[in-house]
This record gives structure tokens, sequence and C-alpha cells, in this order.
């Protein structure tokens, strides 16, 4: 009977792949087959593991780390570039750390067991322990990032790069500043990094929360209200304005006078002639915090400028961002759709960085609330990464996954001590090599070896080179091989594996 | 009343350091009172957090992660110089994946929530996750490494580098291979490692699972008592013969005679010259498990000698391992005490990487019970962090903790725009590149900032420079200041900032 329903459910799996269904939907239906034959088990009576990985999470396998490290590489590199220093905190906090920082997404966040001792949790993102350290180390002034996983008990979707464990990559700039400068500074590394990554043509949409603030106050939406109407407005880069016009209405209550208000506003988007615009409004104008945002939006305005960076940045008053914690400007990058580029149709266009500034978070850590004014950016890696790696399976590059300069081989029989002795010179020298496992390895297999693993250089020990003093060298990409003197190999190798 | 009971624990945190008492118990009640201290509060009114990381844990800051960077960084090169390929597993696992894999250890696993869904614990070792990615993938044959953080609920011990949650740094050969030659590859990594740390001197002790179990059948250890005399004989590194031997009779039975005989195997370590005498030995050769472990570990000796390095080994017939899954060669390497170093006795001398043969443990996780034969190691990165942050904090060197090579600043007022526009080029051309977030900052304060971070070099922008198409630029070291055309600026800055 269990093996009727593996062959139902694969048949069930054959067909969404004929249909061409979401690949989510056949990702699901491959892992609930996968873990029903994992059920059925072996024949041999062994215990029947579910052999997976937890819902949501996934192995990254060494071709996938050397697309990972590529990514790091480059943001890192900036980071630095900016000068930041770099910090850790651990994967878990006390429960109550994390209490009433994120609002409605608390409920994502993984709690573990009580196991007697502090009640903890898993990390819901890197802003809130951030923000913990500076309060519990005096900290009022620092530029950082830290690169970490974080957690969320969300929907998986991993074929769009959605998962429960997560890399955020942070730069945040602490500290009481002019105003706007290290606002921009954050919007120029978010440029630096999608550039240098060439992911395509991207924009990073900004907007403020005092201009959205100030633009409800004006609507007339009642105090109350901001909050929930602001994640509404939140949902307007993914369902049309009708749709989002009748859950403030329906749902929420607001009226409809004030909804129009506020889609004359959200639908606008543009640059510096908008800010002026706005400033210009009658009714916006007379709003004190909408008029702080505009005025600081122009001012950032005019730092990108300078960056010369504005072609890639557009100033909407349809952004919201979730999180409860910002206070002023908020941002988004999102990556535009390429046309004739199919492989990144299955991945989705999205949001790949964002952030903004968040004033009042570091107070509600100490004890004193003594406030660390902070503004900072957050790369999201596995939407990015999902891209590279469809991109780099459609174009069948190869793909390294060692660094390994020489294999140390040999022609005949009896020669393994030869091979170790060489070998361990090599290393001690700094060179990075490798030898099969093997006593007597076939010198068809140890060629072989290196085609697959992509290792540029063979040394070959035998009878005569070990008489010689020399060893040969074989350059594997052209099969010249040349007799060294064993004193000059490492010299040679070097120069040969350079660049 | 909580006032009062605060000054009573701050009075007896005075008086444990004034005695110099165990650092340990000095960090225990210096926590709790930090803890009782952030429990009163401050006096607005403010929620009561307790501001701290949890219980075994701890933030690493700007210098800490300077320091780990260089060890993970030795570490690393000489992963890659063997050329191993690197995998990545999530921080939690399946809860039935990790059961029945670490004997009595298992009461130390974290456990996640049961928040519905799949029950969750976070990894123990890198071990047992890499032996399910082997078996869930289906490989037989991979040489990787994995660094990543394990969790615990162990007793912690800071000061002497022992936590809840800890890196580990594993390198593993698994696969089917000729007898020890991936065995000694894994010596030879230890080795190398810690002598590139320059931690001092060390010594290797190697044992194998089959000489311990062939010790115990022949002196007449029964076989239902070897796994528990086991871990007593692993305790020898810590308390003397004696005391060992009257845990063995007392507590667990084993019959005198067989301790004693087990007491005279125990205390033997050596060399080759060992082996051979064993090989010798009445008992001890007619066993077969003992016979066959005592056969590779000849062999394992013949590989190391070609490696040079059997001066820094020590076959160790009380070395032991608790873990369960070893099935052949086991191995520690312990830190030698230095003298006159009373900076190191602080941290205590002890095992800095362990590992061995676990040949068993991928086939508990394939539904057909395939085995995969693995060796592997693990360097213990904390123990080894501590000895040398103490060490760096002694010898007062200062360690930067940004890579920046220039800072651009003004001389006057109003060129704030001017610096925005520098260094956007700078940051664009690949410079790592600072300025002051002020308006109007002044130049004592800016070029104070570089001698605090060790910016080796200052970009002066000045209206008579911007007229003459030049920035000045000044080395902080010498104080000297040259006029540099702007177009050979990113030249300049990268010639006189390299090496």
């Amino acid at each position: 009977a269990q093996e009727a329903a593996v062959r139902a459910q694969a048949e069930a799996v054959r067909r969404l792949k004929q249909d061409k269904a979401d690949p989510d939907e056949i990702a699901k239906e491959v892992a609930k087959l996968l873990e029903m034959k994992a059920q059925l088990g072996g024949d041999e009576g062994k215990p029947k593991f579910v052999l997976k990985t937890p819902k949501g999470t996934r192995d990254y396998g060494p071709k996938q780390m050397a697309i990972r490290e590529r990514v790091f590489s480059a943001i890192i590199s900036c980071f630095k570039r900016h000068g930041a220093e770099v910090i850790d905190t651990p994967v878990f906090e006390l429960k109550e750390t994390l209490t009433g920082k994120y609002g409605e997404d608390s409920k994502l966040i993984y709690d573990l067991k009580d196991q007697g001792g502090e009640l903890l949790s898993l990390r819901y993102d890197l802003t809130v322990p951030f923000a913990r350290y500076l309060a519990m180390n005096k900290i009022t002034n620092i530029k950082r990032y830290h690169i970490a996983k974080v957690y969320r008990r969300d929907n998986p979707a991993m074929t769009r790069g959605r998962y429960r464990e997560f890399y955020q990559c942070d730069f945040d700039i602490a500290g009481q500043f002019d105003p706007m400068i290290p606002d921009a500074e954050c919007l120029k590394i978010v440029q630096e990094i999608l550039s240098d990554l060439q992911l395509g043509d991207f924009v990073i949409k900004v907007n403020d929360r005092r201009i959205l603030d100030g633009m409800f106050a004006v609507c007339g939406v009642p105090d109350s209200k901001f909050r929930t109407i602001c994640s509404s407005v939140d949902k307007l880069d993914k369902v049309p304005w009708e749709e989002v016009r009748s859950e403030m209405v329906g749902e929420k209550g607001l009226s409809p006078e004030a909804a129009d208000r506020i889609g004359e506003y959200v639908q606008l988007h543009g640059g510096l002639d908008l800010i002026e615009r706005l400033l210009q409004d009658p009714k916006l104008s007379q709003n004190k915090l909408a008029k702080e945002g505009l005025g600081d939006m122009k001012l950032l305005f005019e730092y990108l400028t300078l960056f010369g960076i504005t072609g890639k940045i557009s100033f909407d008053l349809s952004l919201a961002r979730g999180l409860d914690y910002y206070t002023g400007v908020i941002f988004e990058a999102v990556l535009l759709q390429q046309e004739n580029e199919h492989v990144e149709e299955l991945v989705g266009v999205g949001s790949v960085a964002g952030g903004g500034r968040y004033d009042g978070l570091v107070g509600m850590f100490d004890p004193k609330g003594r406030k660390v004014p902070c503004v900072g950016v957050s790369i999201g890696i596995e939407r990015i990464f999902s891209i590279l790696e469809q991109r780099l399976e459609a174009s069948e590059e190869k793909i390294r996954t060692t660094e390994t300069q020489v294999l140390v081989a040999s022609a005949q029989k009896k020669l393994l001590e030869e091979r170790l002795k060489l070998i361990s010179e090599l290393w001690d020298a700094g060179i990075k090599a490798e030898m099969l496992y093997k006593k007597n390895p076939k010198l068809l297999n140890q060629l072989q070896y290196c085609e697959d693993t992509g290792i540029p250089l063979v040394a070959i020990v035998g009878e005569q080179e070990l008489k010689d003093g020399v060893v040969k060298l074989r350059i594997v990409a052209t099969r010249e091989e040349v007799n060294i003197r064993r004193e000059s190999l490492v010299e040679e190798i070097r120069t040969r594996t350079s660049q």
C-alpha cells in the first residue's frame, strides 16, 4: 500500500513537470515524494530516517559555496572600502531582547525549548542584536558590518530565494552626525554592490517615514491608523492601487475621501523636481514632519548628485517598508526585469537590498533611554545568489571548487613514499598540492582527476627522474611536459600558476 | 532591599578579586552583579532589560574579530593548500538526525521549541551533519572543510575558552582509500596549523580505537564494560592513574587485576619503538583488533616520518576520546606549558584540535547501510583565540580594525561638497576611503581620527588646491605633505599603501 502511494506521488510529480507548473509547487511535491521514499526505507531493516534538512533550509555544496564566496567577497570589499569594522553576535538572544521590535512579524521568531535557564530565541535580523550590542557596551559611534544567518518561520519559496535560514549582510553607521551624510553613503554602497555583481539594471526606491506620516496626517488618517494604513501602502509593489484602496476602506475603516487623497500621493515618484513640487504642496508643506522629511530628502538628492548616482534613485511615495523601528529615510533596491533573459524569469524580480534610519532602537535598550541615531543597509544574499546560480547553470561555465595548483603523481608503481616526500615539501613551501590516496594509482586516473577538478599542473615522479634529481612537470591544458630540477620546482609552480 | 543586595554582591566581587580567586569564579560573580544591577534598572522608569548575551555566549567586537579573522585565514589557507572543497549546512537539523550519535553527551543538545512542524535541534558538531549530507546526496568521495558555530549546553568556563556557542573548523576526507594515507594527511594538517599560528610547543597524541578495544579484551574487561572503562581512561589527562583506577574498580565494578593490567598499558607512550614492542607483546599480539590497529599505527608512523613530523607525535595508550562514532585512529593536539609566560597560565593548557576515523557514521544514515569511510580533524578555535587575545593584550601591539587607506579631509569650511566628490571618485577607483560625517570638521579632529584608527594617508582639499587641480596628500606617520595632481591621486595612494 505504501509503495502504491509512492508510485502515485511520482506520477503526480511527473505530471506537474509536464504541465510546467509553478516551480515551488513542483519542489514541494518532489520533497513529499522523497520523504515518502525515505520512509519506505531500504530493504535491510535499517532505521527509516527521513534524510533531509529542516523545512526552508538547505545545504550548500562546494559549487554553491564557490558562488556564495564570490558574492560575499564583492560585498565585503565594498564594506571595507567604506571603512567599516566587523562584529559578530550570538545566533540566539534572550527572548525579551527581541520582544516588541518587529510588530506583527514577531510570530515568525524561532524560540528555543525551555531546557532550564534563560528563555532564548534565534535572531530575526542583525539590526536588533546590533542595537543591543551598542547599548550594552555604551558605544555611541561606530561604522560596522555584520554578515550572518538569521531565522524566520516564514512560508519558504526556495526557488525564489526565500528561506527560513538565510544570510543578511548588514552595514550600519551609528552616531550623531550632520544630516543625510551617512544616509547618502548607505545608498552609494547599495549602488556599488549591485553594479559590481552585474545583476542587470536596478532602481533604488527612497522615501522617508516622516513624509509618510505627514502625508497620512494631511490626508485625514487618524493617528491610531497610521501603522495599519502604512502596511497597506507597503503592498503597492505587489498589488494594484484599487485593491489596496479597498483594503483601506473595507477592512481598515478609512474614509473613502482619505483613501483617495492617499491614492494621489502614493502614485508619485521622481527625483529632485518631485521633491521641490511637494515642498510647494499647499497641504504637505503645512505639516511639520513632512516638511522636515522633504527638506532632508532634498539634501540627500544633492549628495547623491555629487556621488553621480541619481540615475539609479527614485523618490517613491509608495515605499513604506514593514519594520516598526524605522524613523527617517527608508529605501529598497529592486532588480528590473531583463528582456530576453528567460533564465531570470524563474527567480522573478524583487527586492535585493533595503534599509533606513532607526534613531530610536538603541534607546529602547538603554536603561536611561539614551538614543544613538543609526542608519543602515541590509543586502539580501539569497535572492542574488539564486540569480547567479541559475545564470551559471545556464552558461555551463565550469567553476572550480578548489584552488589546487599541482597534483603529485607517479608513472610507475611503488612510488608512494616518493610522492609523500615531494608533496610534503610542496605543502611546507605553501604550494597547494594534492595526491591520490592510493598506493599505486594509474597515471591515467591521476590525469583524469586533474581534468575533472581543473588542477593545471602535474608533478610526476619516476625512477629516472629521481636519479636525475628532476621532476617531470606536465601542463594539463597543453599536455606539454618539462623536466624541472627539484630545487626549482616550487618556484616553477608559483610562476606557472600566478595571476 | 534590592540595592543593599547589589552592594553586598559588589563587595563579594571585590573580595574575590583581592584574593585572586579562580577567574571563572570571579567572572560568574561579576555576571551576577551586572544582572542584579540591570534588574534594578535606570531611574527614568524605562523597561528593566537584562542587557546581556545568553549564558555561555559572547559578542565579538572589532578587535576580537580582527584576531579571529587572522586565525581563520591561517586555517583556511591550510585547508585549501590540501585541496579541500568547502560546504555549509543549516545551523539546526531534524532532532532525529542527532539522536543516538553522541552517547551521554546528548543531554547537552539544544532543542528548539515545538512551534508546529518539525522537531529541530541546534547542531552539536559538524561531523554528524557532514555524514547526513554525504548520505543524503549519495556522495562517496569528498575532501571538504566546514567552519561554523556549534552549540552545547555545557557548563561554560569562558576565561578558559569554553563556550556554549563556539566555532569548529573541520577538515574531513571521505572515501574508500588505501590505509592511513588520508589519516596521515590529517595529522600533517594539525602540525601545519599549530606551527603556523605560533602557539608555542605542542604534541599530537595518537591512538586507535581498535588498540584500545584489544587492550581491554586482553586485560579481561567484559565486552559490556568497554565503553564505560574507555571513558574512565579518557580522564587520564586530567586526573592521576590512582583516581582513575579506583573509579574503574569502585564505581564501575572492574576486577582489580584487570584494572592493574590496564594501568600498565595506559602509562605507555612513545614512537615507532613502542609500536614494535607492542607488536611483540605476548597478549596484545594475539588479539586480532589490537594487531590490526598496531599494524596501521606502524604504517602511519612510516608516513609521518616521510612528512618529517614524528617529533611532534606521541603514540599514547591513554588517549581515548569521548565520542561514540570513532572506529580507528584517534588523535588530539595539546599545547605544552610555556615556561616564563605567565600570560598563558590564565588560559591553561589543553586540547586545541582532535579527530579520528569514523567509518560507520555515514552508514547510519544510509537507508541500505552503505558505509563511507571517513577520517577528519576539528580545530578548536576558541581556546586558540583566548591565547592569542591575551597575548595581544599583554603585548600592547596596536591592531587595526579597518583597512582604510586614506581619509578625505578639508582644511577650510564649506568644502563638504568637494569632499563628497573626491571620496566618490576614490571609492569608484577601488580605494578604501573615509571622511568625517560633519559639514565642517576641524582639521585637527580629522588628523586625530587617522591617528586613532591607523589610517596612513590624508587627502586634503582646500580652495587653493582646487584652483591648482591638485590634492594635498599628507603622510600621517611622518607629517610630510605633498601636492599630487588630481588625476594621479589614485595611483599615488595605491603605491604608498601597497604591500
